[in-house]
């Protein structure tokens, strides 16, 4: 049988420099662990526009289609501010969600034991924390139509459209039940049905997909606004969140901000599976690309080495050796390894991006 | 010359509870510092629904439009889950913001020194925290058409319209510099610029009002899903925030719930001067109905008192009275008077609502 395909798309700022972990890692697995996988590289966001003129090229975008998974690094650096909207290095990444059908973004937010004093919130709230925020991907405001600034008598105006079907609803509900019944069987869906028609159909789609094949499941509904102070107030009393492609990307960055954790934190954006039952899946890191400290060796490649654990267990089902890398991280943090962003006010010599790839290796 | 009308409108669950402690400050005021309103009552939300079948009758609406200030205490309650759409009681509210133009919602998130320990972030984040959130409270996508949900094909579709014009950027945008003027000098404008179009617009158009008319104060850019990010971070890098209704909505409960103060926060809604130079006008606590405590005397007044206190300030140029008011709030605060809401885990006996109300009218 032929290896499964990865393509790794590191795109730009500090997106290269952790990657290059990643690969490390992926070649461990192949080497201990009889886990090989075909690695292909390719460009996107700001590097692909440099090259190419575009942020996504077609034959990028069709690679990507065939992988049977792809692995992102980060878009994005103030040297393209002045693009072009279509140009921006994001469209690159907003068209590889759309084109490969990403529609379920699972965001995990989890506080790593060794780092709760990290958080800004008192570290009781948050020691433990462990939400899965399922985030639409693939429609809503982001792809609405008709979208664009227009003139209107005297003067412009801006305009974009939230759009939800009830196909599109459903199928992001059942995989955040789905994975609520891997955990702790909740899920909270958010929305606001008190201002929102989207919202209405929104809530209503979700409690159908629940009452008719998740009737085991807790469900519960709260306004996106009250679902922000929820999560800064009391985070532990959520297990799954599932909302609209917006409101996830706000509510995910602050519960990502929450747990102290950010530059450890990974996504998965899952679409329908393929015929061999795989999902069509992209795996990135919750960070940006942080220019500040591009090219310097600062990154922690953390978060995208859990981003490719992720991958290991939703799209090659190994879930153990997902588990052995998780643990690995866990230990060297335990152990006292810090990347410049995990520097305390107590102070201490940080290690760099290679240095917390090496000791992450030997914990492996 | 007559005396400034005020219009009360209570509305639902602690709504009168609130207000009443409101009534006695405002007589207070009238007998001693011989600042004298003609007050009038009338019904918004579930109690006009209750009345006449509508969350806000077409008299009150007028009324509204009429007086010199609008008090609102809270709108909202199970009992009126099951309503249609359009009258469910919100609907008065958002009718209330539309037909007097409230263009300009004025967001405090202050935290008192007394209440530091009631955050769930580390006191050091929050302590002497002031932020202003200025949001836009008339457009965008809780107003823009079409909206509702349609058939299209064999599904339905939940479709709303996010719509800004360049004249409703420019005046909210003038609110909040003319704001920062009197504060710390700072903006920092929100949305989402590099996924909606919208965003762009809003971004420009903020930018060409800072360059051309207040050159003067700091403007920054920041999207909306950092700025969660950044209110959980380090909130007091902020002093004024102007974003539009929808992140303003979410941001400002996230801010809000930051300062631990929640039942403490005021907010005012301007729209243009009248010909007397006064805008059209409506105070309300941030909090909402709270249905789970009404009628049992726990609720916390002081929110509701702070908004009119805002009142005497934005609205009747009293901000000499308004500052006598909030120093008696922080006093008493100071002195240990706590409603339900302000037990911490030490416990203590709490004090009823008009037991707060007592305390300050005593230490005003
Ligand atoms: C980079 C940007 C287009 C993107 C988004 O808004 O979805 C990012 O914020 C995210 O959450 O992945
Ligand atoms: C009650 C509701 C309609 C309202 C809103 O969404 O604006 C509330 O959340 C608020 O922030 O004042």
């Amino acid at each position: 049988m032929a290896n499964p395909t990865l393509l790794i798309l590191a795109g730009d700022g500090i997106g290269p420099e952790v990657m290059n972990e990643v690969t490390r890692i992926i070649d461990w697995f192949g080497e201990k662990r009889d886990l090989k996988f075909d690695v292909e590289h390719d460009l996107v966001g700001g590097a692909a526009y440099d090259a190419h003129g575009t942020p996504l090229h077609d034959d990028t975008m069709a690679r990507a289609l065939e992988a049977d998974a792809v692995l992102l690094g980060a878009v994005g650096g103030p040297k393209y501010d002045d693009l072009d909207f279509s140009l921006k290095p994001e469209r690159g990444l907003l068209r590889l969600r759309k084109e490969m059908d990403l529609f379920s973004n699972l965001r995990p937010a989890q506080c790593f034991d060794a780092l709760a004093d990290f958080s800004s919130l008192k570290p009781e709230l948050v020691a433990g924390l462990d939400i899965m925020i399922v985030r639409e991907l693939t429609s809503g405001v982001y792809f609405g139509e008709p979208r664009g600034i227009f003139e209107e008598g005297n003067e412009r105006v801006g305009v974009n459209t939230q759009r939800y079907t009830e196909s599109e609803i459903d199928r992001v509900a059942r995989s955040a039940f789905e994975l609520a019944r891997k955990r702790n069987n909740k899920v909270c869906s958010m929305e606001k049905a008190n201002v929102m028609e989207s919202g209405i159909l929104w809530r209503e789609v979700v409690q159908k997909v629940h009452d008719e094949d998740y009737p085991d499941v807790e469900l519960s509904h709260m306004y996106a606004d009250n679902g922000a102070m929820q999560l800064v107030r009391a985070p532990k009393q959520f297990d799954v969140i599932v909302t609209d492609n917006l409101f996830g990307d706000i509510l995910s960055d602050c519960a990502a901000m929450l747990t102290g954790s950010l530059g450890m934190l990974p996504s998965a954006s899952l679409g329908a599976p393929n015929a061999d039952g795989r999902p069509k899946a992209m795996y990135e890191p919750v960070h940006g690309s942080a220019p500040d400290i591009t090219g310097q060796g600062k990154a922690n490649p953390i978060a995208c080495i859990l981003s490719f654990a992720m991958a290991l267990r939703y799209s090659f089902d190994h879930g153990d050796e997902a588990t052995r890398l998780e643990k690995a991280v866990e230990k060297v943090l335990a152990d006292g390894a810090r990347t410049a962003d995990l520097m305390g006010p107590e102070g201490g010599t940080p290690i760099s991006t290679t240095e917390m790839g090496d000791v992450i290796l030997a914990a492996l």
